[in-house]
Formats: C-alpha cells, sequence, structure tokens
C-alpha cells in the first residue's frame, strides 16, 4: 500500500482527493492537513466520509507530514505550495502539487501573473502533468505540477489542431465556463448561493486570468511556436463542471470527418478521452463525477472557423483525477487503477 | 384603455406578457387563447395570476380573437404565426408577433432556414422592433416582427461597433449562453429538470441556429455591408437570461475607455440600456426580471481582440418587455410606461 | 410624496425594499445606509439598482437619518435595531422595523429566546404587523414590529383553524422550509453556493428557532389559550420562499371543502391571500416575487389529521412587501398601492 | 462472474444500476431494455455510458433476456413488472424487483392502492429487501421486493422506535421531501426545469401517495400492531436526495443521548446506516452518490415530541444501491462489494 498525504483537504480537491483515493486499492490516506480546521475530523468538515475516513486533521508542519507519507499531494493555494514542496522532495517524497506554482517553465513568467517564484531551482524537474501528452515522462518524475482546470480542457481539446497544424495558432479564442467549486470554498459574499443562483456571468475578461500562461506554454509546445489566446472564464451557477467552446481558423479547407479522425487517431488507447461521432457535442452533466474529458468538433461551413467543444468535470480531470492518475505513472501502477468509475446522472 | 389579445398564452413569454400588463396603466388584457388549454383559465395553467387574471384560454379563431382587442401579441410558434396574423392586420389591429416569421426581409432567406414563406408579401411593411435603432420606424408601424432574444443581446452589443466602424465585420464571433426558458414549455426529455440541472452544454453548433439569419440582416445594415457570424449557444441550468460574449478585430488601435464613450453616446438617453463603467461586467442576475440590456466592454491588450459581454433577460428585454415597448410606441404610448420596474434580486 | 428611509440597505430585504418601493407612486427612498458598504452607490452593491436608484449608502447616524424621512424601515440585525429604532421614533417618525426587536409584547420572553431588551418600554406601543389580523390597530399605529417570515407563513396559514375553535391547540406541528435568501447575505461558508445547491437539510430541530415565540404568541392570541407548537424549520436550495406544512388534529369531524368555506370567509376580501380550491396545492414557485400568501387545505381521513400548506415568497409578504403592505396602512394610502404586482415565472 | 440483465435500463434507476455494477468486481452486465429506445446504444441515451458500457437496448422478450443473465434487475413501472417477473422466476433466475409489484404482502391492498395484482401467488415467495431488517431472509430469497425511496428512508428512520416500543405508533407524522429524480424520466410538462427550478411545492397530501402501504406494513411488523400514519411528500428542486423529518410522541419520558445509544446498538455494525452523534443532523448533500442512509435524533423538551431526521440518495439507497446490496446477499457475495464507495461533494 502507498501511504499517502493530503496537504490542505478542507478544500473541494481535497475532500475529492479523499473521495477518490477511498476506492483506490492501492493506497491507504495516512495523513490529512488543514490550517483552518486542525484538530477537527476531516469526516467533520465533509460528512460525506464520516465513517470511512475521520482521520484528525493536521496542523501543516512539513517534516512530520512527510514522515507519515510515500507521496505528498499539495492541494494549497499558490504560494503556500512553494513554502513546503521542496521539504517534501528534500525527504524523498513523490509530489503531485495541485496548486499553480511549478506549472510554468519560466519563473519570469510565473513573476509577471503571480509574485517571485521561491525555488525556481525547482522548475526544471517539475513536469506539467497531462499524462496525454507527456506519460513516459511522469513516470520518471517526482514533482509533478497538475493542471489547472481550465488549461486540461482547453490543452486537450486543441493537441490535435496544433500538433497536426491544421489551424493559425495566432486565431485561437477560448470561451470557457466553469462550475462554482471552482472558485474555491473560502467564505466570500460573491460565491454565496443566493450571489451565483440563477447567474451567469463572465469574469476576468481582456486576458488576465492566471490559466492563461501555462495553456499558452503547453499550446506553445504543441505547435512549436509561441502563441497567444483570448480565453474568457464565465461562472455557472451548478457545482462541478468546465465546458470550453473554443474557435480557431484552419489553414486549409477541412471538413468535420477528417478532424474527427485525426483526434480519434491521437488519442487512440486513452482511457480518458472520448472523442465524439461527427453531430454529438459534449455535456458537462456527461462527464460529472468521472474521470473522462469528451471532446466534440464541428467545421462552421459558413465562416470556415472549427468549433472544438471540450468538457471536463474540474474536480475530477481538472484538479484530484488527474491527479491521482499522475500518482498512478509516478508509482507504476495501472494509469487507470482507482480512477475507472462512472460519472454520476443525473 | 387599450384592449390586448395574447394569441399563444400558455408558453412563458405570453404569462410574461400577462404579469407585465397585468401593471400597465393604459392596458386590458381581454382575451387569451391556447390550443393546448382552451377552455381552462390561464390562471389554472399558471397560478402566478390566480385572483388577478382569470380570463378562460380561448380557440385561436382569428376574427372572434380580434373582435375583441385594438393590440394583437402572437406568441406562436414559427408558420403558426404567419397563418392568423394576416386576419388581424384586415381587421385593422396592431399586432406585435414574436414568432420569427415576420423577422427576415427576404423570404428565400426564410425559405432557406425555415420553410415557404406563407405571406412574403406582407414583408415589406413588418417592422424589426429594435426601438434602440429604429424608434420612429415603429411608431409608424402596424406589423412589428419582435426580435429573438439571442439577436436582442447581440444586436445591441454590436450596434455601436458596427455603426462607428471601429471592427471588421467578418471578425465576429458570439458565444451565446441562455436560461432554460428560451427552450419552450413543451413536455421534452430533454428539458427534464433533471436532465438540465447541473450540466452544461452547447448546442446548435456550426452555423445551424435560426438566430443568424435575423442578427446577420440587422448587423449588415449597421455596418452598411453583408457579413457573416459564427454564432454558438449553449444552454444554461437556470431559468431565465442571455449572456452574448461577442468577439471582434477593431480596424485600428482602440482603448476600453474610448469604446465605452462611443457606446454611452450612442445610447444615450436610452432607458433600458446600461453601458457598465470600465472594469464592470454584466451579469443575467443583474438584469433578471428587468427590461435592462447591461453591456460591459473590454479589450483585450495582449491579442487586440475586443470583447463585448451584453446581458438581458430572455423573457422580457428578449421577448415580452421588448413586445409591450413595441406597442408602447405603436400606440403613442410613453416607451417606458409599464416597464420601468427593477430587475428581482436574489 | 412619502421620503423615505432604508437602514441596512445593503442586505436581501433591503433591496427587495428598494425594488418595491421604486415602483410605488406615493414614495420616494431619500435615504439607504449599510456599516459595511457606506461610501459606495447601492446600485454598486446591487446592480439591478443602476441606473435607477444610485443613492450613495450613508453611515448609521440615526438623527442625520431621521431627518430626511417621514417613514424608517429598519433592516437591521435583532439588537442593532432597538438601538436606534428609539431616535426614529422620538424625531416623530413612523417606523416599520423587520428585525425581532419589537415582535415580542414579553420582554421577558424576549430575553430568553435574545438577550436582554434594551427598550422594553416601547414594546405596548409596538404592533405586530400581520394587516390581515389588525389592519385598524396598525393604521394608528407609529411602530410597526414586521412579523418574520416563517411566522407569516404559519399565522396566516393557522388562523382560521384557531379562531375557529377548530382545532387542538396542543396538536400543532409545523414542519417549514425556506428558500436560502432567508439565511441573509453574511459570508459564511454554510451559506456557500456549493454548501447549499443540491443539498436539502433540516436545521435548529427540537424547539429552538427564534421564530418560536412569536409564532406561538400570536396562535394564543388567535387561539384564546397559550400553546406550544413543534417546529422545524429547513433549508430548500433555491432564492425565494417558504412553504410550512401544518400539521394538526381538529376536535371534531370536519371535511376539507367546510374547511375551505372557513378559509374563504375569513380571508374574504383579502388582497393577498388566497385560498386554493380543494384538492390544489400551492407551490413557492407560484407566489415567487408576489405579495401573496397561497394557502391550501386537507384533510386526511385516514387519520383525521389536518394539512394545511401555506406558500409565501419570504421576502416579500416574508419581509419588505409586507412591511410596505403595514407602511400603507400607517399613512392612510390603499393597502394594496405598490404592491398589486404578479409573481415572476418561471 | 454473475451475470446481469437490467429490464428498463432508460430510466434513472436503470442508469444508476448500470453505474454501480460497473464497479462491481463480481459482476458483468450483458443485457440492458427500453421499449422507447430499443436499437439504440445505452449509451446514447446516457452519455456517462459512453466507451464503458455501449451495450444495444434490446426489447423486453423475457425468455431472451433470462438466457442471457443469472440475476435480472426489474426497474419497470408498477403492472410492467409482474408481467415478466414470473418468466425469470420460472427461469429460475433471482430477480430484484424495484417496482412495486412484489412489495405488498397483501394482494388486496395492492388491489386497493395500485390495482387487480396479476400474481399473488408469488407474493408469499417474495421479500421486502431491507438487509438491516431482515438479512438472513434475504439471503435465501430469489425474488426481491427493493423498497421504495420513501419507505426505505422511514422505515431506517423510525425501526428502533417501533422496535423498542419507545413510541405511540398512532403518533407517526412523516413530512417527506425528495429531489426530482424521484418522478422520473418521462416526458411531462411538469417535470420541465423551469416548472421544477426555483420552486418548492406538496403532493399527493392527505394520505394518497402510494408508498403508504408499505411503510405502514413494514412499521407495523416492527410495531407488532397495525398502524396508520400521516404521510406528507415534498418535490425539492434538486436532482438526488430524500429527507424525511418524522415525529412522534414516546410513551414515556426520553432524553436524546438515549435514543442515539439505542439505535447506534440497532444499527451497530451496519454498513450503510449512519446514526449521527447529538446534535448533528443529516443533509441529502452527505449522502448523495453513496449507499448510506444518515440518521439523526432530537428530543423537543417544549412539546415531548421525538424528530428523527432520516437522509438518503433516493437513487442508491433508495433504489439501485439497496437493490445491488440485496443481489450480493442473495448471491453470497459480501454485502458491501461494489458499495462502498463515497458520496460526491459537492
Amino acid at each position: 500500500m502507498i501511504k499517502v498525504a493530503i496537504v490542505g483537504a478542507s478544500g473541494y480537491t481535497g475532500v475529492e482527493l479523499i473521495r477518490i483515493l477511498h476506492a483506490h486499492p492501492e493506497v491507504a490516506v495516512t495523513c490529512v492537513t488543514s490550517e483552518q480546521s486542525a484538530g477537527r475530523p476531516v469526516s467533520d468538515v465533509f460528512p460525506t466520509l464520516r465513517g470511512r475516513c475521520d482521520l484528525v486533521l493536521q496542523n501543516l508542519e512539513p517534516v512530520g507530514i512527510a514522515e507519515q507519507a510515500d507521496v505528498v499531494f499539495t492541494a494549497l493555494p499558490h504560494k503556500a505550495a512553494m513554502a513546503v514542496v521542496p521539504t517534501f522532495l528534500k525527504m524523498g517524497k513523490d509530489v503531485v502539487d495541485l496548486s499553480a506554482d511549478y506549472r510554468l517553465h519560466d519563473a519570469d513568467v510565473y513573476g509577471k501573473w503571480y509574485e517571485k517564484h521561491l525555488t525556481p531551482e525547482l522548475l526544471p524537474q517539475a513536469v506539467y502533468g497531462i499524462p496525454e501528452l507527456r506519460r513516459d515522462t511522469i513516470r520518471e518524475a517526482n514533482l509533478i505540477a497538475n493542471p489547472g482546470c481550465y488549461p486540461t480542457s482547453v490543452i486537450l481539446g486543441l493537441a490535435p489542431l496544433l500538433k497536426g497544424k491544421v489551424i493559425d495558432p495566432k486565431s485561437i479564442i477560448v470561451d470557457a465556463k466553469s462550475g462554482t467549486s471552482g472558485a474555491g470554498r473560502s467564505a466570500k459574499v460573491d460565491n454565496l448561493y443566493c450571489e451565483v443562483n440563477e447567474g451567469f456571468k463572465a469574469y476576468g475578461v481582456g486576458g488576465v486570468h492566471r490559466h492563461i500562461p501555462e495553456i499558452e506554454q503547453e499550446l506553445a509546445l504543441l505547435a512549436g511556436t509561441p502563441l497567444t489566446i483570448s480565453f474568457t472564464p464565465h461562472l455557472v451557477p451548478m457545482d462541478r463542471g468546465i465546458l470550453s467552446t473554443i474557435y480557431s481558423v484552419p489553414t486549409g479547407k477541412v471538413r468535420a470527418s477528417e478532424l474527427i479522425t485525426l483526434y480519434e487517431t491521437f488519442y487512440e488507447g486513452e482511457p480518458f478521452v472520448r472523442v465524439l461521432p461527427e453531430g454529438v457535442l459534449p455535456s458537462t452533466a456527461h462527464v460529472r463525477g468521472s474521470n473522462f474529458c469528451d471532446i466534440g468538433i464541428v467545421v462552421d461551413e459558413r465562416t470556415g472557423r472549427i468549433i472544438v467543444v471540450s468538457a471536463i468535470d474540474n474536480l475530477v480531470k481538472g484538479a484530484s483525477g488527474q491527479a491521482v492518475q499522475n500518482m498512478n505513472l509516478m508509482c507504476g501502477l495501472p494509469e487507470t487503477l482507482g480512477l475507472d468509475f462512472l460519472g454520476i446522472f443525473p
């Protein structure tokens, strides 16, 4: 059994890690931490866990935590993560970091979008953990930068087009929509039920969302050239799910059927990417609670544009599920172990 | 008092007309029809009306209906509307048609997107009823084609940019999102609570939604040149509201503050358009239940694109509220009469 | 025009007062206060108001506030209200207090359920403002204790049965359900969207909810005898609405049709109470946004129990709408002025 | 591997069975049927299943179905179930019937609440499948009448009180609330998103809901005496979950702590019943997606009444999860096999 610590277990990605790992046959969660709720059983904070995971939440003392675990998941805000990850690594632990701290290869870019990086020397060894794109590198890594939720949906949605040089990299517009769990669990008026319910809005409009640099970094690697995207996030009155509607201009004449074949080939054998047949489009309702990314591809004959629609559960493939997928790879386990559950509908 | 008939009163736009007109000081609703529920009081179908509007739903016999009214609102599916509108006109009634039947000037375009038009001879006299763009023509009209919900949000969102020749008309991409009342009130599995709730999806992707030709018709008039847009509608798990996120490429260098001034000037004195200050973006929650269209304008400095975000209540400014606004103009009443209510929040 | 101040305008009952009063032909809102948001336009806090009510939120300085108004609505937490109400009264203003501070006639009961009362000498002059029960007293009052949301639904639901001595007063069980706006607008994890959405729970179980004493006070007055009820509130994942399901045991044999006649007689001519026909039951959806209280009555032939189901919008008839109804009475205006709007559906 | 057929797989309990059984290590779903959607892959109807369960929906030909399976789950409307169950039994199959057809021991009672029973001779061999009450009988059965959703929550909620003779059996009032998936998946206006969303209502008030006879049958067995309950169901605007608030009068003086001990003893070792500590109450949000029944117990000191609050997921412990639990017992498998997953939150 692999002993796992979950650092930052009182947030939504934390409890989702516990939910998933509870059913993982090779893992025992041995340690959970929370600064706010230390001393309380985690099942007190999240009563779904009652009777199954009643571990007491600990303070975040990295050395003590590390001693209880083989693998550490850090589900912390950015900056808080890089304050403790070095200790875990030094003590020989495998780390899957769900924050943004190790996602950007370039400390200057990090500095521009976030703040000054505390441990730039670790960036070269961090692997941006999208298994579909770099499975083998992940297997060798000891520090995984688990991708953001929006980036996962966009990168998987565009990879075949960019790798296949089908589209003009400058033409990409991403109109993305997220369920409210993506806004986290801190007590803010903006996230109250009555403020969110029965409303729909855009936020962070105009190229300012912090997920942009990691999306551009990964898309540029796929395209083989730097690129800049338009990215507009929206808030949907629902708990879970991200749907990204992605517009781009092909470099030549394309047909939907050909593009679907391109995607099917690119993702052949992938356990968690489902390329939808022509005329079928994804819904977040169909991936809710699962580790799938569903992708639909359409060509607008009138304007020539390609529209890719990509759907994930932001807490699973967009966070905790992908984190476990990365852990499986790092630990030499079958990639789908503990992850092959179906979405919950309705 | 103006006597009003509402033809097709058992749908959501029908009951919204009754709600609005109940508070209108110069209107008496004298007649409501419904094929499905004829013989039942309308307050039986919509118990919100109980004790205030208990009219019995009648069968749709155009001559008999017309005799009871000065103004007729037709809230019918397309095709059904053009089967009865001519009778109302012949009998000298003013008609506000909420269907698509008289929105397109060109019967061939109608034929391509819908079916063969039954009364193309009436198209020249029909006025596409966006008061902000053609108030004076509406005042003289006797047949108003009340705009679609998506088109209202898009046309108001883009009018200043196109009229001002600020953007390349070929660059327009509209990513639009609608609450579920836009899907109507017929019994379909797809619209069941459990199918819609907690899910978000695109539909009609690839340039096939029937609101496209009326959007393009009106935008072309504003731009002074034909144009083609990309338009992707989405379904939001909420009752009411449309939010359109509109991307375009400016022909020259622009700043958000200048564009906001352009919009403020364009919509100066407009009672129902609110141009938001720089940095503020609309939410459907802030127009819910009201006749407002809220518009926010952003320039993405990184990509050069302009992003306009436009929000309305699809049942009010996107349907029944705008219909009453048009009626007010046709009848020589103050434009805001009965419409100056605030949105409901939460 | 009556000049109105709204003290505590940054909560949900505050904005609902503004929404309702905006359409009131005899009222001008001249002053709004908020401790948290003083200095900001109220339309900044609630963008529904933009362009229609852009008053700047003031600090709560009672004398200064009073000078700007004829009538003061205090929409404050309990205790905060009784700290300022005396000043308003001393300055000759009419006060409608939406807090609990003046609802209980007995300062000792207040002390037991809340805390020591600061101004017990004012209790005798305060009138518990249910117009359907004491319209004439309200007309003469200068301090209205506006009823709680749950109490309004329960008292209106039971009045005819108790007044008519139809039921055993000891047999009353109230199972009540409220939308989330009843929980207020303060930033608490428990009220976050993801904590409330897709869940249903009871709270304050076992006779501890603070609305119990005012319910019992009013029911005892109706019954002519002291009584104790069981009261269990629940939280519904929706914005607005209260539905109370009320069980009681009749003292003799009763039939639903007779009870409905009893209710119809009791509430004859009441503008805002709708007694539903036999076999019809209320839904919060049918009173949403309106000042109605809908009541359905059923007799369970198998057990002999009477079940009354009562529905209101907690922010309208349960708070701000009833407050305006009380103001109309106090000010000698027609009781329904500004309140005769229909519910919003969907 | 046990081969399983799911008859009636295009409803919500059908897809939930597939979701659960997909993760069951000893089961292979070999056959799914649907009258409406025969010929289509079940993953076409429920895209959550895509790539994992793409079986083609078959017509309901009982003999052919039986040949493909060891165990048959019938997730059909009442009457439709008893038309096919006899064939499955005759062919030696184990049957878990999720309809009401075999729940009532007395064909006359069935006749009164439903219609004339077609196969009364099978009733004696049918076992009402609540494992917590009759685990051993279930193990020997070949026909399980899987309990209704409301009944499961009520019976588990009251069993210790009735078995322990703590309460007056005549005093029971059940105020129950269900998510919308309980209303099924057929296309009715009443179940449309906009009709259900943002509303809360009672239905079937006055002792007419068809779950009453099975609740009374089972409670009477526990109490050792016939009894009649008041039962009022309500519809909650959410997908999943049932919460029953149960009022009763104790025969003597009781304390909450003693009752909780009684429950803990009664349910000791039960894998799926969680008795909550004093002062803690259940929420449907905490059992969503899981097979748990959470129970909270409160004594109202003011009225002497006991209030039990019981929460389940109506599609899991209230239907498909309990069905699998019963199958495990019938097939000699560990009772929790494939069911020990945690609820999904948020």
